[in-house]
């Protein structure tokens, strides 16, 4: 077990470690390979050396890599190039995104013309963000404008988020997802200065409630992906469903909520349900969190879950980070060490940079892509920049305590 | 290499084995543990051991077991017990199958509800097969009428399965995908006693022209999931998608066309192109063979694509059997046995019976189901009674050239 005195020097070099592989590393790799300086817009399906395998530009990875570019702007240090970036995604995306009701298409062509239709609220989830961080960063209110218009029609589209799309039959089995309170609790932060502070808190209690009331299971320990519509439990596929990575990445979006609002309670409840998908989610066999697991531990319809994904890991080591940070809870720290050790000896590929994103249950590479539909420039780099700012709070709040 | 004098050896003690294990193993697994006695209809998720994990029924798996049951009446003997299975799921799918077009759902509940739309052109097709083969056993000319009609939608619908449940922009990029025009290659022969011989011709002609002049590839010996709707290649993840065990079957379907034509070109051209899928998608590493591929060899979107699954080798074996019958390639035999060995040591359950469905890439079960959304009582018993069947027949033959 980490000593405070351990933690502490640890953690500045554990800080370094982390500025270091975002700065010299994987912004570099994406601003290398990732820019289509013909057409606007980027790149995001990149080989293992960087190189474009398919051109096809997914909306919601534009808008992910948009947000990136101006809150490394934002937050670290106001390079041009950096805000040059963010543009390139975004007015390739004013241009070409939505349709005429303003939803964000899922794909687009390396041109912009649509490929596939808006079915993806998640797709429009990112737009906001992106345009709301690109508005700080250039000061240019046309961003805002997109960002608020954006945020209000999917407050709309809640009920519905898949609208004409969606092929349940209605009324037989009426549910809802825990993907989007999850995201909502994370935009209404990002987008807090552009709507009525009474919306925000609206939203905060809305998503707070849905996650730590709904979607969260008290009786079992677990965070469920769907629970019907009255918020009781569903013996279904999608009903038994359980994402640890989704989870994690939720309760520090909880703890960063917590902490807006100095409200102790929440905290440590979040560090308490994150403590508890981590023992549940571990392969105590190859290492590493399972991607999707069913909480009757019957067979799932998920032929990838038992994979290890890069997210579910960084999104683990932040809530951990968080955690620590927030609460000094010990357990924290030592999950920390554990998952950041299997993280960091699996993902970071030393040859070509970046991270790779898919490896199967032994953790080998099952995919060496750097970039595909799912993965952009979001993840790893945002863990990295979450994770140093987060050491850098622990390393000046410890010594006081050694 | 096996002399003309083993391979009929083999062949006698194989067509036992392939009987046996049809009759003895996989059809009563299923009479004891799918029958929903209560509500009618069957139960497809069954645990390893056969015990109902979920009671959702998927409208396409439920008339592939109506279809096996009918087949066996048909074609093996007269029992009783099997058209009575066959007629539960029957009457079930014709209660509370269909909407008010005709069009068949994806799923229902256990009772009969609608629970997911008629989003997937593959609940018509197998309910067309079912309602066809049940006809001929049970004499009853209102399974007939309910087949006839489900082919007539299905060539309707042909050109937009998904109707509107298609997520695609229409216009940008207009592609077909494979699957249709191979499964009717199979449908047709299947409806072929209820439908114009003349209409039948047609419908051959073109299943087979799309599969072999369209989807098949001469320049790359490959057959790909999706082209252009003007039957180029695209350069895209569904463009460039290979399911070598998709294509298998679709070659032992030609086979059949080939034989019920005496098309001599049509059948030694099928038996090429398989044992060139084969060459492709065996895993050298870990044998078996591979689920998914690209083309060009750049990374999938398909994260299940190393896995090895059950049908994939069961339908490369059916391939292998029917191209050895026809043509005595000994290449096919060389092949079968290859296969045989790979699948018969990794995929049947020894302790509770039946076939695992899921493999990871080295063989090892990664989902123990013996049924579930997508896995029912259909590939396995199917392939073990053509596998029977074709054995018997090349043992018949082979005698005189021994």
């Amino acid at each position: 077990m980490a000593s405070g005195k351990q933690t502490y020097m640890d953690s500045i070099e554990l800080k370094e470690q982390y500025r270091q592989a975002l700065l010299g590393d994987v912004v570099p790799f994406w601003i290398d390979n990732s820019l289509d300086k013909e057409l606007g817009g980027y790149f995001t399906c990149l080989d293992r050396s960087g190189k474009v395998y398919d051109t096809d530009k997914f909306v919601w990875l534009q808008c992910r890599q948009v947000w990136l570019f101006s809150i490394l702007y934002n937050e670290v240090e106001q390079r041009e190039e950096w805000l040059d970036v963010a543009q390139l995604g975004a007015a390739f995306l004013e241009k070409h995104g939505r349709d005429r009701q303003g939803n964000w298409y899922f794909a687009l062509t390396q041109e912009g013309k649509p490929l596939v239709q808006p079915y993806n609220i998640f797709s429009d989830c990112f737009a906001a963000m992106a345009f709301a961080q690109l508005g700080k960063a250039s000061g240019n209110s046309a961003y805002d404008h997109i960002a608020r218009q954006t945020f209000s029609n999917i407050l709309t589209r809640r009920d519905n988020p898949k609208g004409i799309y969606n092929k349940s039959y209605p009324g037989t089995r009426p549910m809802k997802g825990f993907a989007l309170p999850m995201i909502l609790s994370n935009l209404v932060l990002e987008v807090a200065h552009l709507v009525e502070p009474s919306q925000v808190d609206t939203v905060i209690d809305y998503a707070t409630h849905e996650v730590m009331e709904v979607f969260h299971r008290k009786e079992m320990g677990l965070i469920l992906e769907n629970v019907a519509l009255d918020g009781s439990k569903m013996d279904t596929f999608d009903g038994r469903l359980v994402s640890p990575g989704h989870g994690l990445e939720s309760m520090w979006f909880l703890m960063d909520i917590g902490a807006r609002r100095s409200d102790q309670e929440l905290m440590h409840k979040s560090v308490d349900i994150a403590l508890a998908l981590l023992e549940y989610g571990w392969d105590d066999t190859h290492g590493g969190l399972f991607y999707f697991l069913d909480c009757k531990n019957v067979p799932l319809d998920r032929l990838d879950w038992d994979q290890k994904l890069w997210w579910v890991h960084q999104e683990a080591i932040l809530a951990m980070l968080k955690g620590y940070m927030y609460t000094k809870n010990q357990r924290c720290w030592d999950w920390f060490e554990k998952l950041h050790g299997y993280a960091w000896s699996h993902f970071p590929d030393a040859q070509y940079g970046e991270w790779y994103g898919y490896l199967n249950r032994r953790g080998e590479v099952l995919l060496d892509l750097k970039g595909g539909k799912w993965k952009g420039c979001f993840h790893t780099p945002r863990f990295l920049f979450q994770g140093w700012r987060t050491l850098e709070r622990i390393t000046q709040s410890n010594p006081a305590s050694v």
